[in-house]
């Protein structure tokens, strides 16, 4: 056992359903505070200070005597998407800690400060906007549009986040905290099989596709399905058909991606013409101009098939992130450290959102991906094997050596 | 204020959604025991003894003494669709009460037993099985079978009975409660709006569609929607799609109805491609032969969908109601006695399914239709003028004398 499967293996059972063996670790709940307890117990076993942030993000502080400057943070995120994989977050903050493990069993001293981060609500599945915690803390988000925002049982973040003992009137940006730091490396999991295909353990994030999600709502009019002629019908479920099969047409023609992974039908009776559909649209593309196109071409077809089912239509943002281009020379600097270490990292995009890709803004930011064999993500089934997350907590520990080091 | 009138203003709060307007009486929850109680008081008020079958279906009973031989029953259902209107079927149960306290008010005194029946489930809308206490009276759905339906909770129908204070063990065709009966005419308003083109107040049912219910489950492959190869993903969102519109193309190409009203995307996240999808079609046709050729067409059509993204299809039916011609002499009988009564009721098939329809195959059955200005139904905005009930009770009067009459 290293230190790192026993960091692991202390993580596992938490926020995990046992029907599906999928995680809930959605924020401020019980299987929230479950995982930010782990975190606080590791840091104290390694000496290291936690504490949050006003947006309830944990940090926790390798802070020896002597040390000084701008810090140098890595670490991911402990929430998930409904039954998401064991990986997708918690290996980065799990390799945060063990990389720290590791160099302070070798004796290493920081000349600077260096941290491990979690940051709340990345996926966005309880509140509904994506890397929520980083979002907050760069003023990506308006703290009184976040503090606003409710989860699918009406609850606020505000109301949430005073339930689970923090003070939602401290959401914001935080330059203090941000000029403090130096450098943010964030591991994750890869989430596609790219490095599989390169025969690589271990990659560098070159950008982050441009991305954003829509919600579509589609009213139509209650009426008994088995009475009311279907020339009289307003059943917004036949547009919002049309709109799904849309969307990926647009994805392969434009070359992005379009994904409706989650749909409400209201009131939701089997014999009943729903009165509305609800839909969430998930659009990615390797630019900003090629995204707008997706949407464009989706919003098309869903206003035209409405038109035609007398269903009334409207589209609303909840959230957008632009192209990310991490800094260059952090990566170069990343890629020539591993391979001096005899680590051939290939340097790769990725359709996924990242915190990483929301700092990137206030400061150099950089990405580590550890080889997925399946490329599955977002599913129990995800995973990646121990020696590729050994290979991951040896690449950030000497990644954190280089960038911390005198 | 009518007696009917009194009725109506008690029972309309019960089960009541405040945000929706919308009803949510599903069978043994403690709204479907507030309008039991309702049942039970008003039955109370006119002397009758109310009481429950086996199968929890609510009889109330007008047994003057002298009367002998078959008896006579109306009535209708209490529990409702999701967010249903105020009249599917509550109209029925309160015009009986209505009738048989105008009956009395005049003096009338019956030959035979006279019984408003409540008959529990007829929406199927908490354990999926429409008709469901009407066809557990009859046999025409096996009593253990029965029990082992589950809500959406995972809850039984054994156990919710259990917990409402029924013993499920009773469950079961009661062939010496059928054989008491000579003769089952229920009111209900109408569900389309023929009534309304055709200037009547009270139509009488000359049959009903063949009808059921299919679940079919997409199962894909849950992934991350922001990485995975649109070429790679065997999202299930996809074929589902395609279904609804093949549905409607079916029912529009063959002359019946289709309609998806309810579905779930597993695990439901928006940037996750969903694991399973799971949509159940409720389908019906003026024959059964019709009704087949829109299933297989609408099958056919999953099917071929599903291969094409690599996804699993199962299809499973979860009831099957056969065509329904009401018994001809009861229905000419009815029309003759409004006649009389200077009450022109058109004769109408409806493409809805009624306990009326569950009970003619062991019995003489008939139904009286009360005009729906908009035909709208299984919604909020379900309504019928209080003038065209008021016509409905005395309609439904007029009827029950003569059938019960020496």
């Amino acid at each position: 056992m290293t230190f790192f499967t026993e960091l692991w293996d202390e993580l596992l059972p938490v926020g995990r359903d046992a029907g599906s063996g999928g995680y809930r670790r959605y924020s401020w709940t019980e299987a929230d505070a479950g995982c930010r307890a782990w975190a606080e117990r590791t840091a104290a076993g390694l000496g290291m200070q936690a504490g949050y942030d006003g947006n309830g993000n944990l940090w926790a502080w390798w802070r020896p005597p002597g040390s000084a400057g701008p810090a140098v943070v890595t670490g991911s995120h402990l929430d998930s998407v409904p039954d998401g994989g064991a990986f997708d977050g918690p290996l980065g903050v799990i390799s945060g800690f063990a990389a720290i493990g590791k160099l302070r069993a070798a004796g290493f001293r920081p000349a600077r400060p260096v941290a491990v981060a979690a940051f709340t609500e990345e996926e966005g599945a309880r509140f509904g906007v994506a890397c929520l915690g980083s979002r907050l803390l760069t003023g990506a988000i308006d703290p009184d549009a976040a503090r606003a925002l409710r989860d699918a049982a009406g609850i606020s973040l505000a109301g949430a986040m005073s339930a689970a003992g923090r003070d939602p009137a401290l959401l914001g940006r935080d330059d203090e905290l941000l000029a403090s730091l130096g450098a943010y490396v964030e591991l994750h999991v890869e989430q596609g099989s790219a490095l599989a295909g390169l025969d690589a353990a271990v990659g560098v994030a070159e950008g982050i596709w441009a991305h954003g999600r829509w919600r579509l709502d589609f009213a139509g009019r209650a009426d008994h399905a088995g009475t009311i002629r279907l020339a009289d019908r307003r059943d917004p479920m036949l547009p919002y058909a049309k709109t799904v099969l849309a969307a990926r047409q647009a994805a392969a023609d434009l070359g992005g991606l379009a994904t409706f992974g989650k749909v409400q039908a209201v009131p939701g009776g089997v014999n009943a013409i729903s009165s509305a559909v609800h839909a969430w649209l998930d659009a990615r593309a390797p630019d900003e101009a090629t995204l707008l196109a997706v949407l464009d071409q989706v919003v098309d077809a869903a206003t035209q098939a409405s038109a035609a089912h007398q269903v009334r239509l409207s589209v609303s943002r909840e959230s957008a992130s632009p192209l990310v281009t991490f800094d260059p020379e952090l990566a170069a600097r990343l890629v020539g450290v591993l391979d001096r270490e005899g680590i051939t990292a290939p340097v790769l995009p990725t359709g996924a959102g990242h915190d990483a890709g929301v700092l990137a803004a206030r400061l150099p930011a950089a990405m580590l991906f550890v080889r997925n064999p399946t490329g599955v993500s977002h599913s129990p089934a995800e995973h990646a094997d121990l020696a590729d997350c050994e290979a991951g907590v040896a690449a950030l520990a000497a990644v954190l050596a280089d960038l911390a080091g005198s």
